[in-house]
């Protein structure tokens, strides 16, 4: 028998009073949901920015990680006074806040005779997490329950997300696709509508306005987690589009 | 009697299925931030990215504004099936979700003959809205209650950006100063930290690791409401650094 992938859902918790302030930009986000569908077909539900304060996170951690199947956090697992976020997780699930052994003979590994108090900071995590290596700055992230914690800095966050995969149970992928249209959205608005309540139960059809390279258009996006009827879709805006002699702009 | 300024918190809700599947990146919440911040002291406490789903964004605006002086949605405000906000947010204050007069006008003269049904939704709102006016493209973000609606397009939501400024009452600004240094963060952490303690009431100091332009380097940045302080922490943290031998690099 074939185990049939079910829906499986995360929420992606932004842990930084940088992002907040509007001082950094977030680029975590973006990289996680469409890598979690991509190879996992995992959706991400909601996303939430956090400041850097205990409380907060420990409200945060408690309820997301009951409403979503995974919860992952970017940000506040480095040396400094400001990384709050193993700590704050510990408390959320009254669970120890100690050193893991195994970050700690990783970093001792890594720093040498430089192995100060703040880098042995970066071993401390909930009792009874599981490491998510870092290949290129050695200090792990991990997992805990439901959650798995990943550091801030996208380029490190980027090298160790396939460390993740074997923690996540697989759901069903959504597929996508775009038409880009040399039109304005009222001028299909109702036709989108039409199209729309046809396929209510299988695809989410999203119009998406966009000025660029001088030229103003829509995007019309089709997302599906059942290619027959996304095909079936686009096949029918596609002759929309076609009918109200409106141009199609090739790329995404 | 000067009247002092309050600390005014603001929450923004993201509201869009394309950012929750990382098909287009926020730029919004680090514009908007920025700006609450440097034009009218106001602090983002809290921004949730939430679907394009009625019952989602009815109960995030419920709780937001209970919890936050402001909330600013992004997103949904257009004229297709997908943009649900303003009759969302009709149902989560309980008011009538019908025709602006002043809006429908300011589109009918904007549109002309072409002001078709699907135009005519965007001047759907809250009864009892105040319009946010659009310079740009005429469809008005609105403000009810504690809550104002703006478009997703960030060129757009910029336009309009001034405009909400009137229904904003202004809070205590924070200031920020940065030291950025050729360092790492554990060679600096546990005098940072003592730094913090020293000026736990009045500056909040964050610590950023960045690796560009071919270097590594640390990002203190230093916040507060009180500019005294402010000054007498950063001097603080420039003895330290240059105590250590530690290059400052120019520039944010």
């Amino acid at each position: 028998m074939v185990r049939k992938n079910k829906k499986i859902s995360c929420a992606i918790l932004v842990i930084g009073n940088e992002i907040l302030s509007g001082r950094t930009q977030d680029k975590n986000v973006s990289f996680l949901a469409s890598w979690l569908n991509l190879n996992l077909g995992i959706k991400v539900l909601e996303v939430r920015i956090v400041p850097d304060i205990e409380k907060v996170i420990i409200t945060n951690i408690s309820s997301l990680s009951k409403k979503y199947n995974y919860v992952l956090t970017t940000g506040g697992i480095g040396p400094t006074h400001d990384d709050i976020t193993a700590k704050s997780i510990s408390k959320a699930f009254k669970k120890k806040y100690l050193f893991n052994k195994e970050a700690l003979n990783i970093l001792k590994k890594y720093y040498g005779k430089e192995f100060n108090d703040p880098r042995k900071k970066m071993a401390k995590m909930p009792q009874g997490s599981k490491l998510i290596y870092n290949p290129s700055s050695a200090a792990p992230g991990f997992i805990i329950k439901n959650v798995i914690c990943l550091p801030g800095v996208p380029l490190i966050l980027k090298s160790m997300i396939h460390n993740i995969k074997k923690y996540l149970r697989p759901g069903v992928k959504t597929f996508s696709l775009s038409i880009n249209c040399q039109t304005v959205e009222s001028k299909i608005a109702k036709e989108l509508e039409v199209v729309q309540k046809k396929f209510k139960k299988n695809v989410e059809i999203g119009s998406y306005p966009f000025f660029r390279l001088g030229k103003i258009g829509v995007s019309i996006v089709l997302r599906s987690s059942k290619k027959i009827n996304l095909q079936s879709c686009h096949k029918d805006i596609i002759r929309i589009v076609k009918n109200k002699d409106i141009k199609i702009i090739k790329g995404d």
